[in-house]
């Protein structure tokens, strides 16, 4: 199930988890820690959870759907990360259950004191999306309100990978925090993304230049105008033809 | 899967299962003699069959979906009292079988000789509702009846856990009695609940001050009162609307 | 899973299986076997694959969904019967082949050389519903077909335990007979059962007093026309408002 | 599981998948290489994730859903072939992974160093569809796109079996190969079967005599004309409906 390409000491890591979900703002945050720290991969977690077909990879090869651990050194003495996104939520309960606890049994193996889990929280935002968080221990959830993170409601839930790491994590005794982007959901939020990739370096003092996320939230505000524009074109069109109707009708009654 | 928090020494107890249902019944009813007879925590059940998500509670802190096991020592030297509910019911077919199993093999630990299982019974009540009862043994079950509740139609199907809970039962020599509080079923229902414990306190001889239930059961009645208006209007919107397309097809014809 | 009540002796036994499915034709057939053999209980299979809820017998007594085993003597020293019929078929894909697998160990054990499995054949029936047949073995098939049964067309899938018993049954090395009747199966088919039923006793030499079913088909026959003259009201109602609103059509254009 | 019918010793084998899938080519190509190379089936694959039901096949009998490897002896002194196909894709997630893991230990019993998988692409195709290759050992591809082949787009998925077994030979050290005809996906397509086909050939070099498909190309595009005629005119009278309504309309404003 899990396979390490690599074997790697690592000092007091931290590991960071964002799985697609909503606004897909876990696994664009991540995406922007690989590339911009130059982390590297050292282990995939496969499953029979995940959905049966695979993806064409660059130059016709082929590769199971996967989830993957990458790690990168902190030369600043502070903590190492270890980063871990993939193809795809597991498709079933147990597998959801499974997949979970495979991560937390590879952070324990790591030797891992505290994982942080992101995701989407289904909310228009007011320009600069909000960052929700909720977590295991009182100090660490106190210590990223200080950031300008907002605590979460009570009775809310946290769906799929990025809550139940934190439930389960009690039984391993790894504290774990959860940061949830304000995104509506429905499209890649890189914005959202942004904002918590600012709340995380706060807390953990590092510096991924935040800045290249800029054009991708360009390219996704674009979009979302055009998609704006379309719907307008077509509430408009549907209006015309409301009128149009009940001129019709007035003729007649 | 379960997790005992503190041992306990409990004197010929009878353990009370309700979980989420039809009108809620079940789970208003334990968590009212929870309140009142200030059970408490003793263990808890985990199931990779309950829904992938955690629940964020007071203070941003995190858990995931489980069911609760409580404990309250009667001092007039009848049976103490385990009480059991929890977030949500089991998600797979073979999850239900398995949580009902679990509550059994802790009831068996615990030397429980009674088991008793609340739930909603859909049925539109008239003024009061009734209670509907059904037994795996023929005493217990006319010792009930004479408490006021009624039998259960023949053929009639008990759903979930506090129907599987009987069915299964008999193969750990535990009797076990079902009683289904009448109720619409779509909206959480503390009247319901109030005849089960009507019934429950007879038959176990406690007092759980069941007026402190009113106050929830006006709240409820208010929100049923505004509902059905809500629909009264919509109805009559609709109606107004219907009229007005007869008249404009009459000019026609 | 499966709860032998009793052992008994049996003499060359045929085992005969028909669980609820279209028209109910298994499930009516075996149940009246039972009644007018007299044939008496001897074993239950219970499986988390079959629906989660239970059901309230007699007097308020509950019971978990199940399937039974029945056995009857045959008095005159032709083979032994063992009936089997239940409340549901399993719920799932991997229930369905454990619960036909089941079926086979326990006809194993008791040294059973033939089974036969009855289910329902979606087809109009013209005024005697016919019986389909198919069968693991050559000359078992040709001894039913002339009975008056008919051979399965090339290709027809037989859906359920009746089905994947016989395609199981070559692992145990035990002969299997399938006879589906003609049904509508929408609704209990008693008549489409006695089919069925006098083709079996053809077979086995039994006598089951089929004239026992004939209340139950002339209350079945009563039922279809009463659905049907509902049918053709409400096509008659369809019509006119159709016509209605052509006339005013008409008068516009 | 897997059921040997014969032992076989096959000379440097290569295995060729093709399950019922998009537009059926998988299973018409090796359908047709069974039969005109007169290939012998020697095992059988069955599985409880196959759907709940029995085919009944010639004269009557019955048999369950399964796969069936089948073996041809190559006079030419090249590789053997083991052709596989089946009735069906295994009907849940797990299941998809656990029959393409039981191909792949067949395969690494037999020592076969090649997988082959046939499936289709959705894609209209001009006159000749194309045929688009993944693999995963990257001299392999090569020596596929010269034989006329296309280079798969990235991020492409590939669903089912054809997809998971070239997902998952990487862990059992065997090269694969994917090959994927254009076809609309609706129907059988005999034609774009023909296509993966002769890419087979030419890298196999072996001959299946392909003309004997021909029959069968033009049987399925007189289907496809039938449907599009039946499609043009029920489009026409739609068309001539609304006008017939726009007609009145007119006449009302």
């Amino acid at each position: 199930m899990i396979k390490e390409l690599e074997k790697v000491e690592l000092s007091n890591p931290v590991l960071i988890e964002g799985l697609p979900g909503l606004g897909l703002v876990g696994k664009i945050a991540i995406r922007h820690l690989v590339r911009q720290l130059k982390a590297q991969k050292f282990a995939y977690i496969y499953s029979p959870h995940f959905p049966y077909f695979v993806l064409v990879s660059k130059k016709g090869n082929v590769r199971l759907l996967r989830g993957t651990f990458y790690f990168w050194k902190n030369r600043n003495g502070k903590s190492d990360l270890i980063l871990f996104t993939g193809d795809s939520q597991a498709q079933t309960i147990e597998g959801q259950y499974e997949i979970s606890d495979y991560i937390l049994k590879f952070a324990k193996q790591h030797d891992v004191k505290m994982i942080i889990t992101i995701g989407g929280y289904r909310m228009e935002a007011k320009e600069k999306p909000k960052v929700i968080a909720a977590a295991t221990n009182r100090d660490l959830l106190n210590k990223t309100l200080k950031t300008g993170a907002e605590i979460s409601p009570t009775g809310s839930p946290i769906v799929g990978t990025a809550g139940l790491i934190l439930g389960l994590s009690h039984f391993k005794r790894i504290d774990a925090l959860c940061l949830l982007g304000e995104t509506r959901g429905y499209l890649p939020d890189p914005k959202s993304a942004r904002s918590v990739l600012e709340v995380l370096q706060s807390l953990l003092d590092f510096n991924a230049n935040l800045a290249g996320l800029d054009e991708e939230i360009a390219k996704a505000d674009k979009m979302v105008t055009r998609l704006q524009k379309i719907e307008e074109k077509r509430a408009l069109e549907a209006e015309e033809t409301r009128k149009e109707e009940d001129k019709k009708v007035t003729y007649i009654s």
